[in-house]
């Protein structure tokens, strides 16, 4: 059997975590499985060398950057390989170019476009651990690229899907995916396993325990992930196609706290408002998610959207200058507000999935501020103040605790 | 004009000094020079590292260590090209298998083979000034090497003769390269100009500002090196082939602190005995220097010869596990003895040096407990004691203060 372990940064944060992930993997080597580690920088490795960049340039060059940057995993992996090694087993390193992990050019952002496999194969066949950085690539010009955040289970799904591996195991610091966020609701339980679409949802909604591209990779090439803790033994939630389980209605219940509403009361209602708006947002890269468009007072239309908490007074800021003063009343914008979304593969052949979810939160007195759906998912903006309250009501509501 | 510009980890040791070296190399580019700059890891980076990866194996692979090593370079070049950015200069940093620097597979003391120049010219071309990471390189299989210790001198030296560089510039804590070490002598001067083979002499003596390597190097290609301070303006010491001064007779004392005197007395004056001694150090790499035979009492021999400190107690081991006890009578080690030289090229053609520098030094009452020479060096061991005043009185014998 051919495994992909994939190993976060706090799980290698420092020598003593090194040498648990080491065991810990040579468990299986010594099963007789081809092994092939995945690692992400020492814990705060990559934070640190963030903040060494920004004393010498506020706006680095984003080559310069991954050069920087991916030093962080090389270093994971040349001690992880030592680490192996101390306890006697053979252990190789390769960093994205000894691979060769070819991506595009997009620097700090780019996409894995192939993997070579000969030379990981070869170690493996001299029943070598093979440990490879994670987070890291090289274009067509030998410039070391990096695949943005959380970048490293991308590395791992890939890799798994171009050895043709049996397993891919994504080790992080939570058991699985749990049906809500253990901190806030107490009997959350977690899945035994879960469907891709699903995963993308809980992933994009910042419930994520998963990067999103790795999902959509596995998805596209069928590779079935494992989501497990470095820190104990416990099954993990298992990500695939299909799921064995009764087909739930609802799966979990996320909440994504980075948002902020911005509204644009009073607006002449003239065509082409909202798409000057809108083309304003997108020329500076602000992604606008939820959208509501209403009717205000006296010919004049309200348009309200989220954007993340961290662009929102860019986005006002644009805003302001692209629109002359006399076409809006005034612009609103709220930052204490959260999503709050139920996700489940089931829901597409079942309409009744949105009508409980605001029950449950009319019950607890709870108010809806904007709404948006897709086929697997009900998405509502809530205050801050309410979430937790809100989450435990619907997760009593779809009875996920059970 | 090309110039290649060496830093050495001190000067680019934090932020403020990648700030100012980042400042003196863009005064050459600004002037229109096309500027290659090597550098070699920030600070006490490679001593940090080997100290982590001690923690996890006491032995730890040397490919591996390599693996490591080469990280601290990479952040160095990053960083200097972001200080380079911030100031108004393209920059492009290229690591060994960026260039590529080709190298044998001997992990930890790897040689340079060859040079690919193609992706520097190009960079050039484009006027961006080029930052190379030093002291390492790729074997054929694409594993990272490092040249050894000081290697980033060597990285220096053949990137300008594989670019035909007009010009070589070490920079260094020291102004350059001078008769005697200042700690020591005050009125040592620093040398305008010294030869290839009088550096290698002094490199080999410990007196080295320039790692050895690299003057042999620089002395096959014919490649002309300024050694100067990072610090200060100062001119350098220039290293070329012949120099224009007026052949002094010596042009430095040095000192070599880290050397033990073995003694093995009253050794059976047989044949063969030397060979196997000095075989059985060979055998565990250990390097014998200065060896001095003389006839003992009765029929025996005493053989006397030096090792560096830090080998002399394995040394002593070796040679006690390697022949009975009958066989000699005690074995001495003396640890507190220094290795003092002169230097120059004029020696060849002068034969007085050794007399008086013995003269030298019975007038000031040291006692010389070996004496070898090469044809521009002769070499005396004493005791450490008296190293300040024998320095001082070679100095003042031979005018190098003038």
């Amino acid at each position: 059997m051919l495994i992909v372990k994939k190993f976060g940064g706090t799980s290698v944060g420092n020598v003593e975590r090194i040498m648990n992930v080491a065991r810990r993997c040579i468990e299986d080597y010594r099963k007789g499985h081809d092994v092939v580690v995945v690692l992400s920088a020492m814990g705060k490795t990559t934070d640190d060398l963030i903040a060494m960049a920004r004393e010498v340039n506020e706006n680095p060059s984003k080559r310069e950057m991954d050069m920087l940057l991916t030093t962080g995993e090389q270093i994971s992996v040349s001690m992880m390989a030592m680490a192996m090694g101390a306890l006697g087993v053979p252990a190789v390193s390769l960093n994205a170019f000894q691979v060769a992990m070819h991506t595009t050019h997009k620097y700090g952002n780019a996409r894995l476009k192939r993997i070579d496999t000969d030379r990981i194969m070869n170690e493996l066949d001299q029943r070598k651990i093979v440990i490879v950085t994670g987070f890291q690539g090289v274009d067509k010009y030998d410039n070391i690229t990096t695949l943005g955040r959380g970048g490293s289970d991308t590395t791992a799904v890939a890799l798994a899907a171009a050895l043709r591996a049996d397993a891919c195991e994504i080790y992080t610091d939570v058991d699985g995916v749990y049906t809500a966020d253990p901190r806030y609701v107490k009997n959350a339980r977690k899945l035994e396993e879960i469907t891709y679409d699903e995963m993308l949802e809980l992933a994009t909604l910042g419930a994520g325990v998963l990067h999103n591209r790795s999902v959509e990779l596995a998805k596209k090439y069928g590779v079935q992930i494992v989501v497990r803790s470095s820190l104990n033994e416990n099954e993990g939630t298992i990500v695939r196609e299909v799921t064995n389980m009764e087909k739930m209605l609802v799966s979990g219940v996320a909440v994504d706290k980075n948002a902020s509403r911005i509204a644009l009361i009073g607006l002449k209602d003239e065509p082409g408002i909202a798409f000057h708006l809108f083309h304003a947002l997108s020329k500076y890269n602000i992604n606008v998610d939820m959208i509501l468009q209403s009717v205000g007072r006296a010919g004049t239309k309200d348009i309200s959207f989220t954007v993340t908490e961290d662009v929102a007074d860019e986005a006002v800021a644009i805003l302001q200058k692209s629109f002359p003063k006399s076409n809006y009343e005034k612009i609103d914008v709220e930052k204490k507000v959260v999503k709050l979304s139920v996700v489940g593969a089931g829901m597409m052949t079942n309409p009744g999935v949105a009508a409980n979810m605001f029950e449950a939160l009319y019950d607890c007195g709870v108010n809806i501020k904007m709404i948006s759906t897709s086929e697997i998912r009900v998405t509502v903006l809530i205050d801050e103040s309410s979430m937790e309250k809100a989450m435990n009501a619907v997760h009593e509501k779809f009875a996920l605790a059970d």
